[in-house]
């Protein structure tokens, strides 16, 4: 099984993510926060943000490897995304498939934390969490990108 | 007529995407350099990165205000987006449809770099900029954003 | 002022987009109905359709755009989009960016069916219509399309 | 192990596939073909067109499934997409994450045909097919589409 405990060094992404979340949300426009961490450690943290033609939408995912490819890396190793409800509760949401593709295009080995239980919606899913190689959620990857 | 003559800040912002593209260009992969500038003077550029499918590639301008939005601002004022071949030779290239929608939804009154002549992919056209109305090149917007 | 008013013909696209959405519409799953009029008369009229991950969303006029193309042809040169409120009041939407670009890569010369005022939203822009070339709504767009 | 081998009518919905594909293509804009069976044994398919701007490529999935849905259906249980080289040789091609996220949308229990062995580019792939089910290809998927 791939699935693997977080070290106190990845819980530092959630947190950065969580961090970012607080800061940004701007109900209905900008939720989601995201963190990824690349080989030296560095983290990059954004949030998402919609647009009114839905299509549009970056998500935090996208955003978050936009600082990082902006900064002159491209090697992702660990990902991370959180939405956070009225209460504050936090939720580690999978990414979807545009940024199962985008974090598969820029390092194939990543993994992406997620939480133990399937069902990342139960208030307590957070509360476990695990990291999955990326491989592992966009199995079949049609295209890979040539340099 | 709205198209404006650029200051010397606004053609700040165009070296900035210029140089965004000069450091961080990986052919095939990586090329398309953009910067936009908030209403308080700061610039946030950064570089496009494809996907190897392609309707997930992120456009420089989507990058550029991921930057702008994870740093607390969305009051873009104006967008530069450059493309240089392999002479060097600088292109400034209209944001695509999905760009405007996503300039629109910061600030319908922001405005983009765009060469004077239409025809942007002439190699002497950026020697001749002016600016737009992002409302000119996205005229009847379908969606307005809600917060 | 390259608006015109709709002939007949045109009248009989904009029909066809308000069949497709009453006939399939889903509230909050498919709402925008869009038909495309081919230089053979043909009409081929579909709905869009959300996705849970809001960027996957496929407007009417992609939905459209496919329907026609699968029939082998690329020869767009009327659009038209609608979507209902409640009370069957009939809004004219145009197209958002991305549609923009699709119609424009298929054909340059196409016209876009849209309300003469600017305000779309309004419950009496219906009534009075004019066609757009797509170029008016797409100005200085960034790629063409190379066979 | 969830792969199941194909029946007779599961391939008759690749060569609806490979039928669109060799009606359709158009080098470098019309390339993957795609086929949609419901629940009902309809098959629809369609063929993907490229963009201009990337981001707006639709692919054959897409087209495939907007057929579907202007048919007034969604129960989309089998899906297959092929790209055929200079050759003809046909290479069943997995669905990308955007594709992914649509079918599941359209029913979680959608199943897809890929190749038996993980390498879809080896030439001999399409010889040997099963189906898998979506969520294997898109396990976690972040959000459900609430009707």
């Amino acid at each position: 099984m791939p699935a693997e405990l977080l070290t106190p060094a990845d819980h530092a992404v959630v947190a950065r993510a969580v961090d970012a979340a607080r800061r940004l949300t701007i109900p209905g426009i900008q939720e989601v926060g995201a963190a990824v961490r690349t080989g030296d450690g560095q983290i990059f943290a954004a949030i998402h943000f919609e647009s009114a033609t839905g299509f549009a939408t970056v998500c935090g995912e996208v955003a978050a490897l936009s600082l990082m490819i902006a900064a002159g890396r491209r090697d992702v190793e660990l990902v991370a995304a959180v939405w956070l409800d009225q209460d504050g509760v936090v939720y580690v949401l999978p990414p979807c498939g545009r940024c199962r593709e985008l974090i598969a295009d820029c390092n194939p080995a990543a993994r992406v934390i997620v939480s133990r239980d399937d069902d990342h919606w139960q208030p307590q899913a957070s509360t476990a969490l695990v990291t999955l190689p990326i491989a592992d959620l966009l199995p079949r990857k049609s295209h890979r990108l040539r340099g």
